[in-house]
């Protein structure tokens, strides 16, 4: 195995035509391998020769200009997995040949309270894995690309029995509603409820089952009932239905909503089926704002809405654990990476069941 | 002392043009004695004689017709004390000539899962202490008057320590704030911040510190900064004040907001002074929407926005318990009850220190 990455990406808006285009944000399928320049190399940082790159709602969130004008040129994608290809002089955790991992961030203070504590997912000086700053001005670029490279903090060993492309997608949107299961107590005599079945829904459901709870999935598409009890659900409901959350209220003790709040999800009624301080935390970020809130509606149950940031490398590797223990399984659609903009479309139109994974092939 | 009570009170929208005055909204502070009658006897129910009631900010909201049309007439009051003169059958807790109170609720199925692990203020039968109709269609009304009748469980014993008119507005106020710092965790190490000082806030920052918290007061007055260091904070922040949140970033746990949040209150600063995973819970219930939100301002820190609805006997006990044991002090103005109408103008115009409190003079 090389040393060396070549260092070369599938990037939007490089060229003047892509960037007018993406202002635009019309052309955000349209990627051109791009060389680029990975961060300076530090001590601590570990070059990894990626293999596989899981497509996330973030990437066309950004690619889109959804969250705002991007920088621009930009190599998303933040569901990383491949081999360790170099390590600086400090590295600890990991050698050459290690099966390894990388998500939606590449850096933080690594010294404030927040990191100390396995909260390094919330420090304020944290770095996106792509379309961010590192503290020096150098330019992270994500994993639609030949290598990655990270502070080991921000780098998880994949386990042996975890293929890697199956790995890939668990990285954002596993971990993205592993962590509040956690934090908001999932686990055995809980109920809980998953809003949508997408990539992250898919994770959620999984992902509460084992960690004990009994899971009721909330979903606009009737026909992913199958697909809700083939993940582990115990109850699917419908909420096209009318009425759906009547029978429904005070049942539950967590919803983990992955559907977009500001568009059409029935919010109030779902905040009905909670039981007594229950808590509603929010794994999508739309575009848009939420609905306006009266909080006569939160009084009612004494109601919690919350929202959520990835998670801590801590909760990263539990998960891997806990998907290698219980059989936790990525339903992934793989494509070369040149297909990333199809990904997109994709992903966009609804279409994945459940995550696109690209393999590179630059 | 008589067992019987002549049934009377001070309601709005007794005379035809007080009616049509009500729902104008403007005549809400002319209020006149009525004789009413209250619920049946039931075999569990204690008569009360008043001697005080508490002007709370329910009064007005419903009064002035902000939370909807009222049922009218209406006689309004919910922090209720006196002496128990007559008791039904079945009643265990009490006997006659006890001092006692009664708060902002009356009923419950007492049946279901919540009435019976002390959630009872969450049950989906409740019955409010005025502005309400009980399963039989008996109008409940409330403490601008000479007597209440409620069932035991409604019936709170008053600690022989505590006077009633210093117990009075602890019943809605007190509770109101109480409860959420007890659910939310506010004890030894944790940093609570309290939204305004008025009638509840001047509990919330009491009963925070009383509970072993350190506290943060937030109001948009400076001149209240000596108030909320007679009351226990450890620190004032003006929030009239540019950039007022920036040094606070990531410091509360919990946050008890007391204030109208539709109408200017910062929140978007507010929530960003949570640490992860902290908790902003509304005890406040404006008329109006809370300013829209973005998921995106929760995700930031992993933050929850609750609310919250009174809080059970078992806390209002703990409550009164704890009022005795640190000398939690009510601030209030005594004024005669046929200045009803005065003290519910006193507080709409903010002018109240911080809590009016009726006594009886039918």
């Amino acid at each position: 195995m090389s040393s060396e990455i070549s260092w070369k990406g599938y990037a939007y808006g490089y060229s003047p035509l892509l960037t007018l285009s993406i202002k635009d944000t019309k052309n955000w399928d349209k990627l051109e391998v791009i060389d680029f320049k990975p961060k300076q190399q530090g001590d601590f940082d570990v070059d990894v020769k990626i293999q596989f790159c899981g497509v996330c709602g973030s990437d066309l969130h950004t690619a889109s200009g959804g969250w705002g004008e991007p920088m621009l040129p930009l190599i998303p994608g933040h569901e990383i997995t491949g081999t360790v290809v170099k390590v600086g002089p400090k590295v600890t955790e990991f050698k050459i040949g290690d099966r390894v991992g990388v998500g939606a961030q590449v850096g933080s203070c690594l010294d404030c309270r927040l990191c100390k504590n396995d909260n390094e997912n919330y420090c304020r000086e944290k770095v996106d894995t792509y379309n961010a700053k590192y503290p020096n001005g150098d330019i992270a670029q994500g994993g639609y690309s030949t290598g990655i490279r990270a502070h080991q903090q921000y780098v998880f060993a994949i386990p042996k029995e975890l293929p890697l492309e199956q790995a890939s997608p668990m990285l954002c949107a596993g971990l993205t509603v592993f962590s509040p299961l956690k934090r908001h107590g999932a686990g055995p005599g809980k109920r809980v409820g998953v809003v949508g079945i997408g990539g992250l829904g898919h994770y959620a459901i999984q992902f509460a089952k084992a960690l004990g709870a009994e899971v009721t999935v909330f979903s606009h598409s009737p026909n992913k009932k199958n697909d809700a009890f083939e993940l582990g659900a115990s109850h699917f409901v419908s909420t096209g239905d009318d009425n759906f959350a009547d029978s429904l209220q005070g049942k539950l003790d967590l919803i983990i909503c992955t559907a977009d709040v500001s568009k059409g999800i029935p919010l109030d009624d779902l905040m009905l089926t909670l039981d007594v301080n229950g808590r509603f935390i929010m794994v999508a970020l739309p575009d848009d704002k939420l609905p306006q809130l009266h909080a006569m509606q939160l009084a009612t149950n004494g109601a919690l809405l919350g929202g959520s940031h990835i998670g801590s490398k801590k909760e990263a590797l539990e998960m891997l654990d806990i998907a290698v223990k219980h059989g936790v399984k990525s339903y992934i659609q793989m494509l070369p990476m040149k297909d990333a903009g199809t990904a997109l479309k994709n992903l966009k139109d609804n279409k994945v069941r459940f995550r696109s994974v690209l393999k590179v092939d630059i």
